[in-house]
């Protein structure tokens, strides 16, 4: 709707402002609300449109509603919460394939331990999936709007591979490339043990991960400031920056191994987290159990620094790639 | 999606089933999850799609708004819960104008108290609305299948007010209705004060209002089942009688002065609560600041009995009414 975070800051200033209770709402990856007790309630939705969001010629209605649970569940994961419960509504053509679609909302509930509880089906000209979830954090989530000059900042694993698995789905597509093997790859590691970097590319564009063993790493660990890569790392740094007041001084930029450093810097949909934390941080403690993650720059005083190994960082996002390029 | 509780019984068999925090899920007014020291998280979302739920040519886009935020708080006030938090996202073409809906989302939040702290923004052919509430009760809430035979039935306002508006905006639309001048109708009584009963249907399918303090009275009392009427008196009495395993036999049904018998027991939305409550609950004394409740008839030990003055209750809903008649 013409231009997504122009929108979204407009329709801020014309809802009326929450009381005291709503301690983040609007502008983080989920809403914040305090419920007593030292617990807050994490609230965030997603919604994916069949043919904006997806390629339905290239992945399945399964995989629509894998990603659409998949996708709120990363926000909870950028505050560094805990999974709660999913709400799923579907608006779609009275022949939508609603079993498929369901097999893969199930399959992301019991793969992520969010129970589906309610949601809505209604007829609509158009396939649109909204999912909104609860999450929880004892104690305060991480924002994005905490990063300090100084912090360093760390990747919870290499980039690129969702827009690298769009683009080998289109390669197949046209023939280019033959088919590849099913591949298991493990929930965020430690490291994929299957050590074919496409299968796991095509995994992470169909099936991807929300890392919420990751976000609650990163939170244990001091994070000041976190946000889920649903937008390219270069615009979604961006965003933790801006809210910041810090400048972003990038020197290394982990790329997928099936992916190309431009799928890296401006491909979204990973879940991939990036987060601050302060140089005395423990990430390592609190990464010990999961894959380690990777420290990819530091933050700056500058606000209008923003800069990859001395370049200007990409300002834009990469929403909706496949429509463009497809 | 080929008949909506059809599809929605279907879909509860896909999913996994939640653990037991889970106290009520898909197919009750709203999921109820308990968060610790006997309060109760309420759950819902409901979907509003243009052209389907509203006919735009008869109604405005801030109405949409209103009306997605109202009809997913009656699912709250049906529970008798008190109002949280809303996510609000909106799937719709570039050229929405979001402005106008927001106003009404906003006009709605305010009324009911509901902060909308996050939701989604992204493009779409079709004008898909979806919100999300959060509600909460301390103790028990109220659900569908609690009604037990010999327990009174009360609705808590006339009914038939939005099908009549509805009927009244299609015969100004054609020349057959003089406009009629805008009243203000209060928020749930105690009566309306307008004297006005076609301003108050106009007003009751525009803007129509979840029963939020009626809800809670019907709780304090000692409802044993409650649900809205969002299909029609008939077709929702039919899902409590269902899930409570009761007979219903009506004796009355209060008629909104502007609406015909056949509004009043097929035409949804209006947002009126229907509840069962045994015969010494004291519902008087509970709806005492409040517009007192209307009893229409009784439960009874035969499950196959529905019968309105003798004869049987018509069984389906209204169901997207100004579609088939428009």
């Amino acid at each position: 709707l013409n231009g997504e975070f122009g929108a979204i800051s407009a329709i801020e200033s014309l809802l009326p402002a929450p009381g005291p209770e709503v301690e983040r709402w609007i502008g983080d990856d989920a809403a914040v609300v305090a419920i007593g007790g030292g617990r807050r309630l994490l609230l965030a939705a997603d919604t994916v449109v069949a043919g904006v969001h997806a390629d339905l010629t290239l992945t399945g209605l399964d995989d629509l509603g894998w990603k659409a649970l998949a996708a709120c569940l990363s926000d909870v994961a950028a505050m560094g919460g805990e999974v709660g419960h999913a709400l799923v509504t579907v608006a779609g053509p009275p022949d939508t394939d609603l079993a498929g679609l369901y097999r893969g909302v199930a399959d992301a509930s019991r793969a992520f331990r969010c129970p589906v509880v309610g949601g809505d089906l209604v007829n609509s000209a158009a396939l649109v999936v909204t999912v909104a979830v609860t999450g929880w954090c004892d104690g305060a989530p991480v924002s994005r709007g905490g990063a300090r000059p100084g912090d360093l900042l760390w990747v919870t694993g290499p980039l690129g591979a969702s827009a690298a698995g769009l683009r080998l789905l289109r390669e197949r597509a046209r023939g280019v490339q033959p088919p590849v093997s099913s591949v298991e790859v493990g929930l965020e590691g430690p490291e994929d043990a299957s050590g074919d970097p496409i299968a796991d590319a095509l995994r992470r564009h169909t099936r991807p991960i929300p890392m919420i063993a990751a976000g609650r790493a990163a939170r244990a660990a001091g994070a000041t400031a976190m946000i889920d890569v649903s937008d390219g790392l270069a615009a979604d740094l961006n965003h933790l920056a801006s809210r910041s007041g810090v400048g972003i001084l990038l020197d290394e930029v982990p790329v997928h191994p099936a992916a190309t450093l431009a799928e890296a810097l401006g491909g979204g949909e990973d879940f991939v987290l990036v987060f601050a934390a302060p140089p005395e941080a423990p990430v390592d403690d609190a990464f010990s159990s999961i894959r380690t993650p990777i420290r990819i720059g530091r933050c700056t005083t500058d606000p209008a620094e923003r800069t990859f190994a001395g370049q200007p960082l990409p300002p834009s996002g990469w929403e909706h790639h496949w429509r463009s390029s497809g």
